[in-house]
């Protein structure tokens, strides 16, 4: 009759598999087009050659997030003039945006010319576990068939298929890539639902105990495409920079909390202030001299589940965001 | 490897059907009337002799969209003191809204002396596509079962059914007519949950090219009913004329997205600045006397997939919601 | 051809069974505890050994509702610093609240020395028709199986499951309890998704007619749980009595819907006006002592589908909401 037995830790991968067979079955009304690699990779084109769509990028967040969240589209948020707000909610924040979501694995060609290069996300990235920040995890997803999600407009050469295939120990034939550029609807819309994972990924840069994590709930501003890739990129960043909010819920003590919330906001950064793509034009398009800590939501509440209380930071900067979608 | 291969165009019946079937299976719970015709079509009350619901008005909705879209309710919108809205969504707004949803087929009794008169909408006109918009759709729907919904307090008299039925090439017994009238709560919502389809219909009419729009979201408060048909009516139009919004995503040039979304709101129309009942009955009940410019979300964004530029035209009109729902 | 049949009444265990199912499969995921007890009851730990989760609460909330509504969240409500809002809505108001999701059945153990005391809430409730509002609501629900919700911190000794069982005619085997305390994440948002019920509950305790609550919605800010027993239950209270809004749709006249609307609000109280743990303890921790017309929505607004009014009472009042909150 005991409570304490911990349950078993779910598969991001058995957990997104129904998601991935869905979202390949559903193509024609979601404008995907589904194609085989002459290595077997399945490949779902989300708006590359195919026109995709904004609802393929709501189901493409939630196999990034490896079956243990939802996305929701919403009418309203904070802002007023960009209203439809994306609302991502994971029950495992950590497993589902750090184990799954979170684009950690470099995919570039390294052993073909094609000079291919992503970085994927989604539960596959657990299968294969190459990642160090899957021993932090202490998670190693085992999976006969595994899901990828690239941020790309075109699909990965079959060197890049093998890697991750003999990385996760499965067939070509069991791996499939969803792609979308960031200028398309659905490349988009995924990289906006991103706006949890960036706060869990900064919690874990500033070394906060990632276990104390329980629960998390972010929203941002879907994002308008814009046919130029900097442009494109600036505009989800910003969805999630200056218009972005978070509420996490810690075990952990006030002292802990507090400084979690005030280490969490883009506003600690030294380069917040002006839109993402004038940044790094800044930088001369130089990405890593950018500071690090701007990638993360515009406000964060942090509440406490020990002392019951809710800390606050960062804050929305609606202007922003409008010269950035404008 | 090719991902330009166009997908097969989806069968909005065959998308609708299980939703279809759904409805029926779930009469109790959303209070619906569920009998067969002597011919043996069925006929799904939502409100005429059955109470219906909001909740059954959202799922007629979904239907109507031909399984190409989502409609939910929020908690929260543009209008203070009507804060719940309905959100329509769809991938395929062009098939999902004018070639599905618009309320399009006449089907009037030529035949029989019933008098009765409504006009179709849902996936079962595309089974049919007697209307012209079809050809310029280049849309027809092979289907051995529809489902079309009636705007109306009864349900089709059998000669009614046999048009139909005849049109489709199937017979009564394997088409379902879903009827509410505009004074109930299932009547009301799915009207209002029209508002992305009144954007789409007036694109069209002002010669837009349709191939160009991608996606579309709409957003309007739930109506209350009235008893009364022309006030229910007028309450269900002001949620969208002055009520309503809607976001357009186009593979079009700036200067055809900024035509659109200057030619699309309600307050490009002379008739703009009453709620529709008074409108009504200034031209004395003429509805074909009122500027069809009237029939259009009150605020829109056109989206350029091309230049990723967002033009906005209309605005919200709260009091004259608020004086209409009073 | 007649839509006159009245539907017969749906079965709230029947409804509700799938979705006890589902909860218990996703235990992994929703990070629940399933045992049985040595009696063969399931007991589903969703906060007190085991961590749950806010998803967890939302689906034990829609268990709640027997089947018969839903609950879902979004990204902004009224309160601008508490946006996360619960919305509940349901076809079927009387039935779902009053007939399920009250927590109206005394489940202390009275046979047994464990000291164990809860109340009872969910389609269980209505299978043992034990309390006198069945009566009143005409209805009981035939079960082969049962689920019961309690807002406890153990589960029920097995005295209690006994009474549980004889009284619904069925074996220990075939009861499920789920169970969470008000300091959990789970256990304060199925509290908090109480919103509509409990203007139900007063609409019942006024004396209006329930015959004629035809369809509601409401909508509620998550709460963020504290481990304190009195400040989590105040939070809870508070979201509902000072943050939390109510829409009913009554087939009454309007001289009745206007008393409705003037009498649900929480702004009607003697006691309104400070968070409900200061309350507490002004009395003494007599939760008897407080006025029971404190527990309500903080704004309502009835509609009379008779004459298609609206009315309108009661006011949020975030203030107390982020002293209660903070």
């Amino acid at each position: 009759m005991s409570s304490s037995a911990t349950p078993s830790r779910p598969s991001v991968n058995a957990l997104a598999a129904p998601l991935v067979e869905a979202l390949a079955a559903d193509a024609a009304r979601l404008r995907l087009a589904v194609t085989r690699a002459p290595d077997g990779a399945r490949l779902i084109d989300a708006g590359a050659g195919a026109r995709g769509s904004i609802e393929a990028g709501r189901r493409i967040a939630e196999i990034c997030l490896g079956g243990l969240g939802t996305v929701t589209l919403s009418p309203a948020g904070p802002l007023e003039a960009w209203p439809f707000t994306l609302t991502v909610h994971s029950t495992d924040p950590v497993l589902a945006c750090l184990g799954s979501q979170y684009a950690g694995w470099n995919l570039a060609d390294e052993e073909g010319d094609s000079g291919f290069f992503a970085l994927g996300s989604g539960p596959g990235r657990a299968a294969a576990a190459v990642e160090s920040l899957f021993e932090e995890l202490a998670y190693r997803d085992e999976a006969s068939r595994i899901a990828l999600v690239l941020e790309s407009g075109s699909p990965p050469p079959a060197s890049v298929t093998a890697k991750v295939a003999a990385a996760a120990g499965i067939r070509p034939a069991d791996v499939t890539f969803v792609y979308a550029p960031t200028q398309s609807l659905a490349g988009a819309t995924q990289v906006v639902a991103r706006v949890l994972e960036v706060a869990l990924h900064k919690a874990h840069s500033v070394g906060f105990d990632l276990d104390a994590i329980v629960d998390g709930i972010g929203a941002a501003p879907v994002s308008p495409p814009h046919p130029d890739f900097i442009q494109a990129m600036g505009r989800t960043n910003d969805a999630i920079i200056y218009g972005g909010r978070v509420q996490l819920f810690v075990e952990a003590d006030d002292a802990d909390a507090k400084g979690l919330a005030e280490a969490l906001p883009s506003t600690t950064s030294r380069d917040h202030g002006a839109p993402f793509a004038e940044i790094f034009s800044r930088f001369n398009g130089d990405f890593y001299a950018i500071d690090k800590h701007l990638f993360s939501p515009a406000e964060v509440v942090v509440t406490s589940l020990r002392s019951g209380h809710s800390h606050r930071a960062g804050r929305l900067v609606p202007e922003l965001v409008a010269r950035s979608f404008a």
